[in-house]
Protein backbone atom coordinates (compact mmCIF):
# COMPACT_ATOMS: atom_id res chain seq x y z
CA UNK A 1 0.00 0.00 0.00
CA UNK A 2 1.43 3.27 -1.53
CA UNK A 3 0.70 5.61 1.59
CA UNK A 4 1.68 3.29 4.19
CA UNK A 5 4.98 2.75 2.48
CA UNK A 6 5.42 6.54 1.70
CA UNK A 7 4.71 7.04 5.76
CA UNK A 8 7.21 4.63 6.30
CA UNK A 9 10.17 5.96 4.82
CA UNK A 10 9.23 9.52 5.73
CA UNK A 11 8.30 8.74 9.60
CA UNK A 12 10.00 5.57 10.23
CA UNK A 13 12.71 5.10 12.20
CA UNK A 14 15.55 2.73 12.07
CA UNK A 15 17.33 1.14 15.47
CA UNK A 16 19.61 -1.32 16.27
CA UNK A 17 18.28 -4.75 16.82
CA UNK A 18 15.84 -4.65 13.70
CA UNK A 19 13.70 -2.09 15.32
CA UNK A 20 11.40 -0.23 13.08
CA UNK A 21 9.73 2.30 15.32
CA UNK A 22 6.75 4.10 13.72
CA UNK A 23 4.90 5.61 16.99
CA UNK A 24 4.46 8.82 15.28
CA UNK A 25 1.97 7.56 12.89
CA UNK A 26 1.05 4.08 13.31
CA UNK A 27 0.98 2.70 17.17
CA UNK A 28 1.86 5.26 19.45
CA UNK A 29 0.59 8.28 17.94
CA UNK A 30 -2.64 7.01 15.44
CA UNK A 31 -2.76 9.04 11.96
CA UNK A 32 -6.44 8.72 11.65
CA UNK A 33 -6.41 9.64 7.18
CA UNK A 34 -4.09 6.85 6.87
CA UNK A 35 -5.75 4.30 9.71
CA UNK A 36 -9.05 4.82 7.09
CA UNK A 37 -7.54 4.20 4.11
CA UNK A 38 -5.67 0.77 5.32
CA UNK A 39 -9.66 -0.17 6.95
CA UNK A 40 -10.61 0.52 2.96
CA UNK A 41 -7.54 -1.15 1.81
CA UNK A 42 -8.15 -4.46 4.09
CA UNK A 43 -12.27 -4.07 2.87
CA UNK A 44 -10.93 -4.29 -0.76
CA UNK A 45 -8.51 -7.21 -0.16
CA UNK A 46 -11.32 -9.52 1.67
CA UNK A 47 -14.51 -8.07 -0.48
CA UNK A 48 -15.56 -11.38 -1.59
CA UNK A 49 -14.81 -13.36 1.43
CA UNK A 50 -18.24 -13.19 3.02
CA UNK A 51 -15.93 -11.81 6.51
CA UNK A 52 -18.25 -12.21 9.57
CA UNK A 53 -15.90 -11.03 12.49
CA UNK A 54 -12.40 -9.60 12.58
CA UNK A 55 -10.26 -10.26 15.40
CA UNK A 56 -7.05 -8.88 16.71
CA UNK A 57 -5.15 -8.42 20.32
CA UNK A 58 -4.82 -5.29 22.70
CA UNK A 59 -3.34 -2.74 22.36
CA UNK A 60 -1.77 -2.17 19.16
CA UNK A 61 -4.27 -4.00 16.85
CA UNK A 62 -7.43 -2.39 17.89
CA UNK A 63 -7.23 0.76 15.95
CA UNK A 64 -6.45 -1.25 12.71
CA UNK A 65 -9.51 -3.66 13.63
CA UNK A 66 -11.73 -0.82 14.11
CA UNK A 67 -11.16 0.56 10.86
CA UNK A 68 -11.46 -2.30 8.79
CA UNK A 69 -14.52 -3.24 10.76
CA UNK A 70 -15.96 0.37 9.96
CA UNK A 71 -15.64 -0.11 6.31
CA UNK A 72 -16.45 -3.92 6.34
CA UNK A 73 -19.76 -2.87 8.40
CA UNK A 74 -19.03 -6.17 11.05
CA UNK A 75 -18.00 -6.26 14.78
CA UNK A 76 -14.33 -6.23 15.70
CA UNK A 77 -13.07 -8.13 18.59
CA UNK A 78 -10.12 -7.68 20.68
CA UNK A 79 -8.33 -10.52 22.67
CA UNK A 80 -6.82 -9.50 25.69
CA UNK A 81 -4.05 -10.25 27.74
CA UNK A 82 -3.40 -11.32 31.31
CA UNK A 83 -6.98 -9.83 32.73
CA UNK A 84 -9.52 -11.87 34.47
CA UNK A 85 -11.66 -9.75 36.62
CA UNK A 86 -14.36 -9.05 34.14
CA UNK A 87 -13.93 -11.79 31.94
CA UNK A 88 -14.13 -14.90 34.54
CA UNK A 89 -15.66 -17.81 32.72
CA UNK A 90 -16.75 -19.08 29.42
CA UNK A 91 -13.42 -18.07 27.71
CA UNK A 92 -10.82 -19.64 25.02
CA UNK A 93 -7.19 -18.65 25.81
CA UNK A 94 -3.56 -19.25 24.68
CA UNK A 95 -0.12 -17.91 25.71
CA UNK A 96 1.59 -15.94 22.98
CA UNK A 97 5.57 -15.23 23.48
CA UNK A 98 6.45 -11.11 22.60
CA UNK A 99 9.99 -11.11 20.95
CA UNK A 100 9.47 -7.61 21.46
CA UNK A 101 9.41 -7.50 25.41
CA UNK A 102 10.89 -10.63 26.34
CA UNK A 103 8.09 -12.11 28.08
CA UNK A 104 5.16 -14.61 27.31
CA UNK A 105 1.50 -13.57 27.94
CA UNK A 106 -1.75 -15.32 28.38
CA UNK A 107 -4.39 -14.14 26.05
CA UNK A 108 -8.22 -14.39 26.26
CA UNK A 109 -11.50 -13.76 24.56
CA UNK A 110 -14.89 -14.66 25.28
CA UNK A 111 -16.11 -18.04 23.74
CA UNK A 112 -19.63 -16.08 22.94
CA UNK A 113 -18.03 -13.94 20.59
CA UNK A 114 -16.19 -17.17 18.33
CA UNK A 115 -18.57 -18.98 16.66
CA UNK A 116 -18.41 -22.05 14.17
CA UNK A 117 -19.92 -20.89 11.27
CA UNK A 118 -17.96 -17.36 12.09
CA UNK A 119 -15.64 -16.06 9.03
CA UNK A 120 -12.56 -14.73 10.73
CA UNK A 121 -10.24 -12.12 9.83
CA UNK A 122 -7.53 -11.47 11.92
CA UNK A 123 -5.43 -8.58 11.96
CA UNK A 124 -2.63 -6.86 13.53
CA UNK A 125 0.33 -3.73 13.53
CA UNK A 126 3.23 -6.34 12.88
CA UNK A 127 4.00 -9.28 11.43
CA UNK A 128 7.76 -10.34 12.28
CA UNK A 129 8.05 -14.20 13.98
CA UNK A 130 4.03 -14.47 13.94
CA UNK A 131 3.51 -15.23 17.34
CA UNK A 132 0.28 -12.80 18.42
CA UNK A 133 -1.22 -13.80 14.99
CA UNK A 134 -0.53 -17.90 15.89
CA UNK A 135 -2.57 -16.67 19.31
CA UNK A 136 -5.18 -15.61 17.52
CA UNK A 137 -5.27 -17.96 14.83
CA UNK A 138 -5.29 -20.80 18.08
CA UNK A 139 -8.51 -18.61 19.30
CA UNK A 140 -10.48 -19.04 16.34
CA UNK A 141 -9.91 -22.81 16.07
CA UNK A 142 -10.48 -23.46 19.49
CA UNK A 143 -14.11 -22.15 18.60
CA UNK A 144 -14.25 -24.08 16.03
CA UNK A 145 -14.67 -20.71 13.28
CA UNK A 146 -12.61 -20.21 9.87
CA UNK A 147 -9.99 -18.30 9.47
CA UNK A 148 -10.30 -16.80 6.32
CA UNK A 149 -6.95 -14.39 6.49
CA UNK A 150 -4.54 -12.52 8.65
CA UNK A 151 -3.76 -8.59 7.75
CA UNK A 152 -1.00 -7.01 8.99
CA UNK A 153 -0.34 -3.36 8.77
CA UNK A 154 3.67 -4.00 8.56
CA UNK A 155 5.42 -7.43 8.03
CA UNK A 156 9.22 -7.08 8.34
CA UNK A 157 9.71 -9.65 5.29
CA UNK A 158 13.34 -10.66 7.06
CA UNK A 159 12.30 -12.45 9.49
CA UNK A 160 10.27 -15.51 9.20
CA UNK A 161 6.40 -15.50 10.86
CA UNK A 162 4.99 -14.28 7.35
CA UNK A 163 6.61 -17.24 5.45
CA UNK A 164 5.68 -20.02 8.09
CA UNK A 165 1.86 -18.52 8.35
CA UNK A 166 2.09 -18.79 4.07
CA UNK A 167 3.69 -22.87 4.31
CA UNK A 168 0.91 -23.49 6.68
CA UNK A 169 -2.00 -22.55 4.10
CA UNK A 170 -3.14 -19.49 5.59
CA UNK A 171 -3.52 -15.86 3.62
CA UNK A 172 -1.37 -13.59 4.58
CA UNK A 173 -1.91 -10.09 3.17
CA UNK A 174 0.57 -7.25 4.60
CA UNK A 175 -0.03 -3.79 3.56
CA UNK A 176 3.68 -2.90 3.04
CA UNK A 177 6.39 -5.64 3.43
CA UNK A 178 9.51 -4.60 4.67
CA UNK A 179 12.71 -6.62 2.77
CA UNK A 180 15.78 -4.89 4.80
CA UNK A 181 16.09 -2.85 7.07
CA UNK A 182 19.34 -1.06 8.08
CA UNK A 183 21.12 2.60 8.91
CA UNK A 184 21.58 2.94 5.32
CA UNK A 185 18.01 2.84 4.40
CA UNK A 186 15.17 0.39 4.09
CA UNK A 187 13.48 -1.54 1.27
CA UNK A 188 9.96 -2.51 0.46
CA UNK A 189 9.15 -6.43 -1.12
CA UNK A 190 6.98 -5.97 -4.50
CA UNK A 191 3.41 -6.92 -4.26
CA UNK B 1 -26.68 10.15 23.31
CA UNK B 2 -29.74 8.30 22.63
CA UNK B 3 -28.25 5.17 20.20
CA UNK B 4 -25.34 4.53 22.97
CA UNK B 5 -28.23 4.21 25.83
CA UNK B 6 -30.26 2.04 24.16
CA UNK B 7 -27.65 -0.30 23.33
CA UNK B 8 -26.86 -0.16 27.06
CA UNK B 9 -30.24 -1.15 28.25
CA UNK B 10 -30.52 -4.09 25.36
CA UNK B 11 -27.04 -5.61 25.73
CA UNK B 12 -25.34 -4.46 29.24
CA UNK B 13 -25.12 -6.67 32.01
CA UNK B 14 -25.46 -5.40 35.11
CA UNK B 15 -23.03 -7.48 38.22
CA UNK B 16 -22.78 -7.11 41.71
CA UNK B 17 -20.01 -4.86 42.68
CA UNK B 18 -21.25 -2.22 39.95
CA UNK B 19 -20.02 -3.65 37.54
CA UNK B 20 -21.66 -2.64 33.97
CA UNK B 21 -20.62 -5.35 31.74
CA UNK B 22 -20.86 -4.09 27.87
CA UNK B 23 -18.32 -6.33 26.35
CA UNK B 24 -20.82 -7.26 23.24
CA UNK B 25 -20.56 -3.90 22.07
CA UNK B 26 -17.92 -1.11 23.58
CA UNK B 27 -14.86 -2.77 25.16
CA UNK B 28 -14.62 -6.53 24.28
CA UNK B 29 -16.37 -6.64 20.91
CA UNK B 30 -16.67 -3.40 18.84
CA UNK B 31 -19.57 -1.95 17.47
CA UNK B 32 -18.41 -0.46 14.33
CA UNK B 33 -21.76 1.74 13.60
CA UNK B 34 -21.85 2.53 17.43
CA UNK B 35 -18.35 3.71 17.14
CA UNK B 36 -18.67 5.47 14.27
CA UNK B 37 -21.71 7.61 15.89
CA UNK B 38 -19.94 8.12 18.88
CA UNK B 39 -17.28 10.16 16.82
CA UNK B 40 -19.49 12.25 15.23
CA UNK B 41 -20.86 12.94 18.32
CA UNK B 42 -17.70 13.85 20.09
CA UNK B 43 -17.15 15.99 16.95
CA UNK B 44 -20.63 18.11 17.60
CA UNK B 45 -19.72 18.54 21.35
CA UNK B 46 -16.12 20.09 20.71
CA UNK B 47 -16.77 21.62 16.84
CA UNK B 48 -15.79 24.77 18.16
CA UNK B 49 -13.11 24.35 20.01
CA UNK B 50 -10.11 23.79 17.45
CA UNK B 51 -8.98 20.50 18.86
CA UNK B 52 -5.86 19.49 18.19
CA UNK B 53 -5.03 16.04 19.42
CA UNK B 54 -6.97 13.17 21.12
CA UNK B 55 -5.61 11.75 23.98
CA UNK B 56 -6.56 8.48 25.41
CA UNK B 57 -5.19 5.28 27.36
CA UNK B 58 -4.37 1.83 26.33
CA UNK B 59 -6.35 -0.46 25.46
CA UNK B 60 -10.20 -0.02 25.68
CA UNK B 61 -10.12 3.95 25.01
CA UNK B 62 -8.05 3.39 21.37
CA UNK B 63 -11.00 2.86 19.91
CA UNK B 64 -12.84 5.22 21.02
CA UNK B 65 -9.94 7.60 20.51
CA UNK B 66 -9.66 6.69 16.68
CA UNK B 67 -13.43 6.73 16.10
CA UNK B 68 -13.19 10.68 17.23
CA UNK B 69 -9.76 11.77 15.57
CA UNK B 70 -11.51 10.24 11.91
CA UNK B 71 -14.34 12.81 12.56
CA UNK B 72 -12.35 15.55 13.62
CA UNK B 73 -9.06 14.73 11.37
CA UNK B 74 -6.40 14.93 14.14
CA UNK B 75 -4.23 12.93 15.33
CA UNK B 76 -4.88 10.34 18.34
CA UNK B 77 -2.55 9.83 21.07
CA UNK B 78 -2.51 6.66 23.19
CA UNK B 79 -0.69 6.71 26.29
CA UNK B 80 1.02 3.57 27.42
CA UNK B 81 0.98 1.12 30.56
CA UNK B 82 4.28 -0.21 32.16
CA UNK B 83 6.32 -0.51 28.86
CA UNK B 84 9.83 0.73 28.33
CA UNK B 85 11.24 -1.31 25.68
CA UNK B 86 10.29 1.34 22.64
CA UNK B 87 9.86 4.31 24.42
CA UNK B 88 13.02 5.00 26.31
CA UNK B 89 13.61 8.71 26.07
CA UNK B 90 12.16 11.48 26.57
CA UNK B 91 8.38 10.47 28.06
CA UNK B 92 6.52 11.68 30.80
CA UNK B 93 4.88 9.62 33.66
CA UNK B 94 2.54 9.06 36.16
CA UNK B 95 1.04 6.53 38.04
CA UNK B 96 -2.75 5.53 37.85
CA UNK B 97 -4.95 3.60 40.45
CA UNK B 98 -7.55 0.72 38.53
CA UNK B 99 -10.11 0.28 41.19
CA UNK B 100 -11.61 -2.28 38.62
CA UNK B 101 -7.84 -4.42 38.76
CA UNK B 102 -7.19 -3.35 42.12
CA UNK B 103 -3.30 -2.60 41.09
CA UNK B 104 -1.78 0.96 40.47
CA UNK B 105 0.11 1.15 37.38
CA UNK B 106 2.36 3.46 35.37
CA UNK B 107 1.48 5.24 32.18
CA UNK B 108 3.85 7.06 29.72
CA UNK B 109 3.27 9.03 26.66
CA UNK B 110 6.51 10.33 24.75
CA UNK B 111 6.95 14.08 24.97
CA UNK B 112 7.13 14.80 21.16
CA UNK B 113 3.40 14.24 21.01
CA UNK B 114 2.42 16.69 23.59
CA UNK B 115 3.42 20.48 22.74
CA UNK B 116 2.84 23.46 24.61
CA UNK B 117 0.71 24.73 21.55
CA UNK B 118 -1.86 21.68 21.92
CA UNK B 119 -5.27 21.90 22.65
CA UNK B 120 -6.25 18.15 23.81
CA UNK B 121 -9.26 16.01 24.45
CA UNK B 122 -9.06 13.34 26.51
CA UNK B 123 -11.31 10.38 25.35
CA UNK B 124 -11.87 7.16 27.44
CA UNK B 125 -14.43 4.53 28.02
CA UNK B 126 -15.57 4.49 31.09
CA UNK B 127 -15.42 7.81 33.90
CA UNK B 128 -15.73 6.41 37.03
CA UNK B 129 -13.54 7.13 40.33
CA UNK B 130 -11.67 9.11 37.41
CA UNK B 131 -7.99 7.77 37.91
CA UNK B 132 -7.28 6.89 34.17
CA UNK B 133 -8.43 10.91 33.36
CA UNK B 134 -6.90 12.56 35.87
CA UNK B 135 -3.91 10.48 35.18
CA UNK B 136 -4.61 11.38 31.49
CA UNK B 137 -5.07 15.06 32.47
CA UNK B 138 -1.30 15.16 34.56
CA UNK B 139 -0.03 14.06 31.17
CA UNK B 140 -0.91 16.66 28.84
CA UNK B 141 -0.37 18.83 31.72
CA UNK B 142 3.47 18.11 32.49
CA UNK B 143 3.84 18.63 28.44
CA UNK B 144 2.22 22.14 29.02
CA UNK B 145 -0.39 21.80 26.99
CA UNK B 146 -4.29 22.64 27.21
CA UNK B 147 -7.01 19.94 28.42
CA UNK B 148 -9.73 21.47 26.37
CA UNK B 149 -11.99 18.54 27.40
CA UNK B 150 -12.93 15.13 28.59
CA UNK B 151 -15.11 12.66 27.06
CA UNK B 152 -16.12 9.22 28.56
CA UNK B 153 -18.42 7.20 26.56
CA UNK B 154 -20.14 5.65 29.75
CA UNK B 155 -20.25 7.83 33.08
CA UNK B 156 -21.15 6.21 36.42
CA UNK B 157 -22.80 9.10 37.57
CA UNK B 158 -23.34 7.45 41.39
CA UNK B 159 -19.13 7.48 41.47
CA UNK B 160 -17.75 10.48 42.28
CA UNK B 161 -14.95 10.72 39.33
CA UNK B 162 -16.75 13.09 37.22
CA UNK B 163 -18.29 15.36 39.90
CA UNK B 164 -14.60 15.53 40.82
CA UNK B 165 -13.22 16.39 37.62
CA UNK B 166 -16.26 19.02 37.13
CA UNK B 167 -15.21 20.64 40.15
CA UNK B 168 -11.52 21.00 39.67
CA UNK B 169 -13.31 23.16 36.34
CA UNK B 170 -12.60 20.56 33.45
CA UNK B 171 -15.21 20.32 30.71
CA UNK B 172 -16.40 16.78 30.68
CA UNK B 173 -18.85 15.67 28.60
CA UNK B 174 -19.83 11.53 28.50
CA UNK B 175 -22.20 10.41 26.11
CA UNK B 176 -24.47 8.15 28.55
CA UNK B 177 -24.48 9.13 32.12
CA UNK B 178 -25.54 5.91 34.63
CA UNK B 179 -27.57 7.35 37.52
CA UNK B 180 -28.42 4.05 38.82
CA UNK B 181 -27.98 0.71 38.47
CA UNK B 182 -29.08 -2.94 40.31
CA UNK B 183 -30.94 -6.25 39.53
CA UNK B 184 -33.74 -4.01 39.10
CA UNK B 185 -32.53 -2.25 36.49
CA UNK B 186 -30.65 0.83 35.08
CA UNK B 187 -31.49 4.43 34.54
CA UNK B 188 -29.76 7.51 33.05
CA UNK B 189 -29.37 11.77 33.78
CA UNK B 190 -31.00 13.54 31.39
CA UNK B 191 -28.58 15.12 29.49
Amino acid sequence: MKLLEEMILAKGEVYPGEILKVDSFLNHQLDPMLYTEMGKEIARLFAADEITKILTIEASGIALALAAAQEMQVPAVFAKKNKTKNLAGDIYTTVVQSYTHGIAYGVMVAKKFIQPQDKILIVDDFLAKGAAMEGLISLVEQGGAQVVGCVAAIEKGFQDGGARLRERGYRVESLAIVESMSEHGLTFREQ
